[in-house]
């Protein structure tokens, strides 16, 4: 499977990707994927993704050593399919930086609309799970969030070559602080229902920006 | 029990409280607690839970007609065991109010410190599991955090009577912006097992609140 940091070819996004090219294989890692978005890996019972991608439980065995094992896969899966998300809004050199940055906020509240805000961020559930996941997780969890960071940091770092952020701004630290609150947006968007917690947080954080002195 | 939006006389915080005076039923609400803000609910199990309060299950029926009720009352206990916290901090006079807000970080960083980065915001918990939890906790949820961030504008408010804050600051929409980020960074302290993600909010928070002029 492609890694998290690949760059992708800008297009349309793809689909939840799969981690290997069976059929099977991709059905169980779709539905998981839904599933874990949806409802995070304590509350998505096995059974139950399953009967979502229709493969019967010795189908599964064959895939995945373990529900932790799948977890992991699910886990690579979501990040490169996000990676190319970011990648396709970040790395638009049409667009100014800035507006970049809001044209993946727009997205993702369209993204979370289209599933009536039950859907949330895969990591975001799983790393507010951790306390009650495999050990496991932890590193790779904490890695995804370290490439979405140096890919915010890049496109604010474009924002400073184009003069639309001060060349003094801490690009590294402001992507930290993006990716801290915006997960904190995607569950109050997820709470209430609405994408009011994704614009509001996405333009506190641009009005926060040090302009160009 | 006391509501959530009431003010406690300041002093000591108290430890998280029962929805009652009885024993059995205050052991049940204390492991709940322990346990919520750790797991979560769908990872906590009610087995677990009455392990823990060392009480049989045919007790826990007596208080609680279901695991969604017990769900609701700890909402609740912990609603007001967090107002009274944040109004130990908040409210403190003899301190310049945004040094407040920074004496409630330091304080949430100690508690979390304290229990290994292992037990999160039940609130923040439950808001991210909400999609995979009985419909009845979303309004508590809401209303909960809403509670928070009206005692954090009172605290805003305070500093642009003090000069610390822009009298044209909009302090609804800045303690909004200040829960919504610091929930996701309560979930990244949990991830990462320390307080750099709180501190790092914190100090992003303080660098973007407009000052006087």
């Amino acid at each position: 499977m492609d890694s998290a940091s690949s760059v992708r070819r800008r297009g349309r996004p793809p689909k939840f990707p799969a981690c290997g090219g069976e059929d099977t294989r991709e059905r169980l890692i779709r539905a998981g994927l839904a599933m874990l978005t949806e409802k995070g890996y304590s509350a998505a019972g096995l059974e139950e993704i399953l009967r979502l991608a229709q493969v019967p439980k010795g189908s599964f065995y064959h895939y995945f050593a373990s529900k932790e094992a799948f977890g992991l896969c699910l886990i690579d899966a979501y990040a490169t399919f996000f990676a190319a998300k970011l990648d396709r809004w970040l790395l638009d050199s049409a667009t100014p930086p800035l507006q970049r940055l809001q044209n993946f906020v727009d997205d993702a509240a369209s993204g979370m609309a289209k599933y009536g805000f039950r859907r949330g961020c895969l990591v975001g559930n799983l790393g507010q799970e951790m306390s009650a996941l495999p050990e496991s997780f932890r590193a790779r969890l904490i890695a995804v969030f370290e490439d979405w960071q140096q890919r915010t940091a890049l496109c604010l770092q474009a924002a400073q070559q184009q003069g639309e952020l001060s060349a003094t701004a801490d690009t590294d630290a402001l992507a930290a602080f993006f990716w801290t609150g915006w997960e904190g947006a995607v569950l109050r968007a997820k709470l209430e229902l609405q994408a009011a917690p994704l614009q509001h947080f996405a333009a506190g954080f641009r009005q926060m920006l040090p302009i160009n002195v």
